[in-house]
């Protein structure tokens, strides 16, 4: 292998020496991602974007099979409608921003830039509906917002981020918790099918629920850390946002009644979870379904090369290109192929393709894994297929890691001592008997750091007593320290 | 025609009668966008996003073959950043919102919410280009931008709206110029293809040009009212912004230089535009290739139609869907078919397909234009191709008629005297000398109301003297009210 390699992967810090190093290291050499001039503001660079977009048209996609539709609210948002629920505006007032002036005079009403858009639409709901006729409203929307933050962490912790928010309203309690639910089920599908991210899918407690909601699910992920991250909320608001925001409708025995309504949102924080879940100390390892280049081409420089390998490299891209494969042909002359491999190895592409002049002689190419590391010859004859093929592979392999991960950093114990211990030296899911007050969960939060990610949907009773003050267990939790 | 639907249709103010009315009608009738709460900022409801969608899309895919790549950036400005610029901050602060506040703090510095995004990209550009290598950097963002608006208009003037803004940086003056030319001519491209627009491309005067431009281009198109609307707009930004910015890089001569840059944008108030080119006193007039629904279903509620009609409609939303087109079914019980008729023409859906007991024992259909009103009888068999064929029909008809009309009210003119009376009653474009001086070019403005909408790119020679102050025409200008 080239020395220059050598230099490239070496400006990335190993994970083993410091994670969040390695994190951000990873982030900059790959031009995901960079800071701005702007204190606690990202810029998404292009390769970073591209990833998104893969994300936003899978998910999209999603909401609009099950019935949801897109709309744009507005991105100010008054300071009296904000502070009509008292929950809501407690939660989010400390962290947003607010316009006081606009073009040359000072507004009488300050207006913030919305955290989240549940007053804004709660308030365009309540002139939109009427009738039982009316319902459901099935509303998604793309979108930035905006949450004061003094420490930028690039995808996890920025003032500005880009998200989608879905905003419901349903005639009944049941459908806005079925639709709560549901739209929870999208989010693991999601998650697990797209970015090969297996998920933890449970009900957050009430210190740890939205600020409005009735109550809140989540799904949470393990990072390469063996912290957890939460990487989608859903939220059934039951009907706290309609009466404050007077959204009723006429129902079907003619009564008036408020709506039930939910919310729920994932972020550009899961570019973060993917990198933090599958990356190495050579960089980034993406999941074929999101990576924009899922196949990198690397022409062999030798002889008469650009007259016999790159017309054939040209061809191939050409047909993985017909074939639905997103490639990149890389026939730069001014780098050499040993710094090819690594660069693209670092960016997380998910199978290089290399071919040369004896390549050419035996009517096959040299395949390689960015996963496994595993190199494999293939025929060009059938070539589509066997990528295809491959890339599937590389995506069930990844998923299958994560999953082997997490299980290989969860434990479950009822026994105090060993909670206690669990989160010294060893992170990851710790699942523990608790017996549901707010006061040892937050005593648990003192003594560890460690948070409840979630618990199971329906509270199964505890399999002992809380790991904390030794009373009778409401039900079983899982801890882990998060992001 | 059922009297409901006398009702929906004059509910919408004649276009003869008040055009500013009518528009506002038809976008609340047909649901697409909504005042909100906050002053100058609205809803775009989900119908008018659908079509923002579907423009969206059309134009990313012309984007991304064209070699560009989509990124973010940040929201809040710094003010010190939209100061680098003179012109640029002339221009714009009258018109920005001001973040002041952020959670429990007042800032230092003010925040600038976004009006257009050089400063930020410019400063961004200056950390990530070094080496000719690193150009041409070809970026689009698709963003929310905010300029101060006292008076709302839905679409077309509002505090808040969504566009695109490309950003490139260039080696040469010559590639930048290409380039900016370039992108105005994939607008015409997309306002011809997909909006059924034609427009006027050309480069504008000294005083309408962007605030920072070394020259600005853009694509005009003519509203049903007879005023011409700014569609999109393309600058060579020149160095201006890479002196202030300093956006250097060192040339294959290993010289060190300042880039070359463009900037290129078009805003949801394209969706203003496409309502007031195609529609009429029924409301909305949609080019199939923009049109949410390109075809409604509505079923013949007759005798034993939910299990004669209803599965025979459903069969043939299904085929229709499955041959691409975006078709749907009202199926509702609660409204006749006559109230659907007038509902759906109102929204501007392009064809409407009617079916009932008598159409399935003679294996055809009625078909509906939405443009014509014509009506026609088509077999089932290869329906989906008779559909396609007259969507791709009522797309040309709707771009023939506005080709048409705009040069119906196109007057070309070298005398003073019919200048003036030109813009007396008669609306439209008017073609005529000028001698090149701003000062005649705000005379007329103060007479007529009307400006400079466009110069010929290469600016020919006059046809005679200027029409103001009779001195040598320098070119003919195309002169309009506008939007």
């Amino acid at each position: 292998m080239a020395p220059k390699q050598q230099a490239f992967v070496t400006e990335i810090t190993p994970q083993s020496e410091d994670f969040s190093r390695w994190y951000t290291d990873v982030i900059r050499r790959a031009e995901l991602a960079d800071y701005s001039p702007v204190k606690g503001s990202m810029v998404i660079r292009p390769y970073g974007y591209a990833i998104w977009e893969l994300m936003q048209s899978a998910l999209d996609r999603r909401f609009k099979e099950t019935g949801h539709v897109n709309a744009y609210f507005p991105l100010f948002i008054p300071e009296s409608l904000l502070r009509k629920e008292a929950a809501h505006v407690e939660g989010f007032a400390p962290e947003v921003a607010w316009v006081t002036r606009g073009g040359d005079e000072t507004l009488e009403e300050p207006l913030v830039v919305r955290p989240t858009s549940e007053a804004i639409i709660g308030t365009m709901y309540s002139k939109w509906i009427q009738s039982w006729r009316d319902l459901p409203i099935l509303i998604n929307q793309w979108a930035n917002v905006v949450r004061w933050e003094k420490v930028t962490r690039l995808f996890l912790r920025t003032t500005e981020f880009l998200w989608q928010e879905g905003h419901t309203a349903h005639e009944t309690e049941e459908e806005a918790e079925a639709e709560a639910r549901r739209m929870l089920g999208v989010y693991k599908e999601f998650l697990e099918t797209e970015l090969a991210m297996p998920v933890l899918d449970g009900r957050k407690t009430e210190s740890e629920k939205f600020a409005g909601a009735a109550h809140t699910y989540s799904v949470e992920a393990l990072m390469g850390d063996g912290r957890a991250l939460q990487a989608g909320t859903s939220h059934h608001l039951g009907q706290n946002f309609a009466k404050v925001f007077d959204i009723t409708f006429q129902a079907r025995d003619k009564s008036v009644q408020h709506v039930w309504q939910t919310s729920w949102g994932m972020t550009t924080r899961l570019i973060g979870a993917a990198i933090m879940v599958h990356g190495d100390d050579s960089g980034l390892i993406l999941p074929p379904r999101v990576a924009p280049h899922q196949v990198v081409i690397v022409p062999i420089p030798r002889g008469d090369w650009r007259t016999t390998v790159l017309p054939r490299a040209k061809e191939i891209a050409a047909t993985l290109k017909q074939a639905g494969v997103r490639v990149m042909l890389d026939d730069r002359e001014e780098y050499k192929p040993g710094w090819k491999f690594s660069e693209w190895e670092m960016r997380g592409v998910p199978l290089r393709l290399e071919i040369g002049p004896r390549d050419i002689e035996q009517q096959q190419v040299l395949l390689a894994r960015r996963d496994t590391r595993e190199k494999l010859t293939a025929p060009m004859e059938g070539l589509e297929t066997r990528v295809a093929e491959l890339l599937d592979a590389v995506q069930a392999a990844l998923f299958e890691r994560a999953v082997a991960f997490r299980d290989g950093h969860t434990l479950r114990t009822t026994s105090s001592d060993e909670f206690r211990r669990a989160f010294e030296g060893r992170p990851g899911f710790v699942i523990a008997p608790w017996c549901g007050s707010a006061d040892c969960e937050a005593k648990i939060k003192a003594d560890t750091q460690a948070t409840i990610r979630n618990l199971a949907f329906d509270l199964p009773p505890a399999t002992g007593d809380c790991v904390r003050c030794g009373q009778a267990g409401m039900t079983d939790a899982w801890f882990a320290k998060s992001y």
